[in-house]
């Protein structure tokens, strides 16, 4: 599992405070606490308060940078903040995110080819957000296409069936970890898949509770990556044990400690 | 979900010493205890150290009857101690368990339909404890088979996939979770489907947060019924949320509380 930690958004008060602010250290630790909590790469977010996300972005990915080699999670719907993110980028990076849009696909893809990026591919278009099942693999399907035909490796490709929180589209969640098992089905060799944890509990009560939940069985259909807070010790402890239960790491008795040693 | 308490069996100490001291009230709080904390129905079982277990079974029986009409599940793998329970129950009842030798079918089944008593139906025989999901799924076709032919309502079996230790069997956890899925795909009307939870966790360390996260996988296989500690409040919210995420119960706020109000 590829755990994308979810701190560094200019959405959190204490981000974009400091990156008004030009104030690298909350930044860094931010970073720094994420990786010592288990996190494998870190979302890079100006947030949607950013003026200048043309300089903002570049200029957290080049702070996150000095403490860390992590891969980067660059973080923006506008593909020119996306592409400064990744000039100014040292770490391996991933592109977070292209929709099943045909125009978009035909920036972000070469884009991601030229700076050997891996890229999450969210099954959602102009039209609006994917209703049910099918029209989450149609768009898949369709960024799948795409990809195969600009040699794009489907291996460096995440599809995010778009989770929807729980609250809202309580009808749509059995659907949505389907898809996550059936986006293998439609693609050889296997796309990965990727998910934003956090949407499923956005403003519900109980989130940590409903988010470890979901995680849990998002991890049983298949999944191999999610973006999630890596500071929440439950939800990584629950991870951690839904991979024990599914054989992705030897048990002990002390498998938690054991993981958290990597 | 049809929550089966676990608390009332002999090898508990406080348990055994009730029944040999024949204390009704340790036996009566226990039952009482549980169904407050939303069991639906109570496993019996005299434990392996009882002597008596054709007196001390209904006894039992009889002891949490005077306490609750919630339904008892029988628990004792000898048909003659099953049959006395079923005599002294006022309560519904559920025979647990036969396995799918075709000489304890050929006794359960029938005795099962004279009480109106459900019955659960263990994937296992007298060769022991199948080693895959095929194996597995060809114990569960001869228990449906046998039901059948018998004339029992296969609404009212629940088949057991077994559940292993994660510590001793961990590359068969996943089969397990899918032969909870094939079980529906193999009858028709479905059988239900039923865990003996705390299984996963035996001689674990982390035991509930093992139980919670294999529960979560459970449910969203379709599992019908468990056996398992209603008192352990982080799984029974674990079990609520699980239900909530696949629409099972609608959503509110206070999700949990409205639950365990109903």
């Amino acid at each position: 599992m590829l755990i994308i930690g979810e701190l560094i958004n200019g959405m959190y008060a204490n981000i974009a405070l400091a990156l008004k602010e030009r104030d690298k250290k909350v930044i860094q630790s931010c970073a720094l606490e994420q990786v010592a909590c288990g996190a494998d790469a870190l979302d890079i977010s100006c947030g949607p308060a950013s003026k200048n996300p043309l300089i903002d972005l570049p200029w957290l990915v080049e702070v996150v940078g000095e403490v860390t080699d992590k891969p980067l999670c660059l973080d923006s719907s506008k593909p020119q903040v996306i592409a400064e993110g990744l000039k100014a980028a040292k770490n391996p990076t991933i592109i977070n995110s292209t929709t099943a849009d045909i125009e978009k696909l035909q920036i972000l893809l070469p884009l991601a080819k030229q700076y050997k990026s891996k890229l999450i591919g969210i099954a959602i278009d102009s039209k609006g957000i994917p209703q049910n099942k099918d029209q989450r693999l149609e768009l898949a399907a369709r960024i799948l296409e795409q990809a195969g035909q600009s040699g794009f490796a489907l291996e460096d490709l995440y599809l995010d069936p778009i989770v929807m929180p729980v609250n809202v589209a309580q009808n749509q969640i059995r659907d949505i970890l389907e898809t996550i098992a059936e986006f293998k089905m439609i693609s050889s060799p296997h796309g990965k898949t990727v998910i934003g944890l956090s949407n499923i509990s956005q403003g519900a009560k109980n989130r940590s509770l409903i988010n470890r939940t979901f995680l849990t069985m998002a991890v049983a259909s298949g999944l191999d990556s999610a973006i999630l807070d890596p500071k929440d010790k439950e939800l990584m402890d629950t991870l951690i044990t839904a991979e024990l239960i599914l054989n992705k790491n030897i048990y002990c008795d002390s498998y938690l400690e054991a993981y958290r040693k990597r």
